[in-house]
């Protein structure tokens, strides 16, 4: 697959995030315009309301974009989904006839502002990076009990809270809550003092189903991805988690990148799930490559500094895909919805530089890390902007995922003053 | 307090669920009507959409009974919730002015079919009687250990999947999931053999919240309350719920009662939480009686057979309140919406017949139970109808709830035949 060009110019340049192959699904307004669907291409978001009012995109009887979400396109399915990118991918190609109809409905992607591109209705968070699930096991368990005894067999994963689920460049609040530090007897009730980011993609479901599913038909109903952050305080959940699971340490922000990438476009980047030391049970089994090749990277910011990189990795580093995932999600009858999120795990690589979390980067905080500017981490602390990025690049293009930030914004002096 | 008397006879009888002190929200439809939002009393049910409609119940400028579900009401906030109390005590008691206007707006609660009361938003379960914690630590880590260091600090609770929520009378399809016989050196993909019920309370909150928010303000926000069954797959929990928690083994349902008891009708039974072995944190600490003096039972009855109760316990028996759970949800900043479900957690008495869970009563299966029938059982067989029931008992009146009722139906033979 090589670049397809349009004619919005800038979708052409090297290394743009959003060429005419990518076409991602977002949620934007501006001051003239309020929030609506809007579709990425170079440097301009589509309107997508306008498109559907002028009759440039007529896929269904009732309109699908008067609605500033893109779950009623999900509910469309499949055969919708590949309708509107074949459409979408005709008027805004080289040489495309009704370009003089569309270029008015092309707005600045410099003028919007963005909002999450849909409700999410439910968010699940896995735990499916084995480097990330063994750095943490030996931090915790020690070496030789590092990964649970499931962990090999099941993607583990836990229900996370969809309330808490924003889109990039929300301000992220540093939490306050019950922690006990191992030298004290009792648990106090404090700010965070182990704020910390997990680099995650996340899956979107586009389709609803009621019972259990193959992984292939998981497949078929994811409608795409985004980066995210599972921000993570690291002393809460290390007071609370026993014994059913991580709560309020993951409750007060995910980030997720306002794009919606989708499975079309990441298709020519299909990878396989690593080797696997036990054979999966049959529902679980590969079916056919469902990771992707994208590469990642994190960014930490000090306040008013320069950011540095502080790790790099590859979304292809987990041992379970998305659609494994779902369909193991699905194996109890659990209903799933249109807008439902599925949280990767962390995505860590096998070496120091590429783990995917501050706990890993800095050890659970014994080994800080030095920023560019010269300064060290061991966690967040206030004023950092802490950035995810992703693309997977192409033969001469990239698609790209916009980026996922968030500012840490100091604690509250006393979160019960009114 | 004593018996407010009613137009409508039925709701006059002796220890009747729904008298006029009651007033329990609910959806109903019939062959007639659509699914709507309508009032218990008696053996009748206001129609409030049609009461909204004849402008006979006017709270708003704009209508908030013309949708299927009560989260607009909830929405309104605590003074609509008490103008809508007053204004339906004064068309329903005994005497009314209106009742001529009123009476044709009844719909015989037999010929009714009942929804789901609210749009479940998130859904929460908590961990927090003290007698089910203990039993379930003493069967998986011994008498000395059976408490979590943390469980008498916090009110323990895991995020729940909203879309497993379902209405009383709603049959139970029993789960396939992977498990691990201990004998076995290898998991299986199987029906669930330990397929069990949890006795709970449902909290509901009615009015969204951004931050942390007080026990006083936690019970506050809270709009009812329901019965509510997390039924539970403990051999698919025993093998997936290290390190975080509990996932698919509760995704296949949890059933809740029809009818939203208000806050206001149990206002006369506020008990207070039992005495503490530590002393809570500030922001959790009991700041007046939270808890209700409610008389809960389970019935298991074998199918086309009578059925037995097998526990009988007390809403009373709780460590935390839901007001404490509320406050404790929100202490990371997590945000907090109407119809947002909160389970109270197991609740079981100190007595073994006072136990709210298979698991507790047959001690992890090593001791049947016997019915009336004269059949045993360790944990559900197909076809057994559960119910919950639940009424706080006023000075010649009760308060009810309605039952909560589900029939687990036969695994299916392959879940994943196409």
């Amino acid at each position: 697959m090589t670049l397809k060009t349009s004619w919005v110019e800038s979708a052409n340049a090297a290394d743009h995030p959003f060429p005419l192959n990518n076409l991602p699904y977002g949620v934007f307004s501006t001051d003239a315009l309020e929030p609506r669907c809007g579709v990425a291409i170079g440097d301009m978001i589509l309107d997508m309301s306008r498109a559907e009012e002028e009759g440039l995109v007529q896929l269904t009887e009732h309109p699908l974009f008067d609605v500033p979400f893109w779950n009623e396109v999900m509910e469309e399915g499949p055969a919708v989904w590949a309708a509107l990118r074949e459409r979408l991918t005709a008027l805004l190609a080289e040489g495309a006839e009704a370009r003089d109809r569309v270029e008015p409905l092309l707005v600045p992607m410099a003028e919007a502002e963005l909002h999450l591109p849909c409700v999410v209705s439910e968010f699940t968070d896995f735990y499916a990076g084995r480097h990330h699930a063994t750095n943490v096991g030996t931090m915790f368990r020690g070496a030789e009990n590092a990964l649970p005894p499931n962990w090999l067999h099941i993607p583990i994963g836990y229900n996370g809270r969809a309330s808490s689920v924003v889109v990039s460049g929300t301000d992220i609040r540093r939490p306050w809550g019950q922690l006990k530090s191992p030298d004290h007897d009792k648990p106090a009730f404090l700010p965070c003092r182990r704020f910390d980011l997990e680099l995650e993609m996340g899956a979107i479901v586009g389709t609803q189903s009621d019972g259990p599913i193959t992984v292939d038909e998981a497949d078929a109903h994811i409608f795409g991805y985004v980066l995210l952050n599972d921000w993570s305080a690291r002393d809460i959940q290390a007071w609370e988690y026993q014994p059913l699971g991580p709560f309020q340490a993951k409750a007060t922000a995910t980030s997720i990148s306002p794009w919606i990438v989708t499975k079309a476009a990441l298709e020519p980047f299909r990878v396989s799930t690593p080797e696997r030391e036990f054979e999966l049970l049959d529902h679980l089994k590969d079916t056919g490559p469902m990771l992707y090749d994208i590469d990642l990277s994190v960014t930490l910011a000090p306040e008013g500094k320069a950011a540095t990189v502080i790790a790099r990795t590859n979304y292809r580093e987990m041992y379970y895909s998305s659609a494994q995932q779902l369909a193991h999600h699905s194996t109890s009858g659990c209903p799933m919805n249109a807008g439902d999120l599925l949280g990767s795990g962390t995505i860590s690589g096998a070496e120091k530089h590429e783990r995917g979390s501050l706990l890993e980067l800095s050890w659970g905080g014994k080994e800080p890390i030095t920023l560019e500017t010269g300064e060290t981490r061991t966690f967040l602390e206030d004023g950092d902007t802490l950035g995810l990025h992703g693309a997977a690049q192409g033969d001469g293009y990239s698609i790209g995922f916009g980026d996922c930030l968030g500012k840490v914004l100091p604690a509250l002096n006393d979160p019960y003053a009114r």
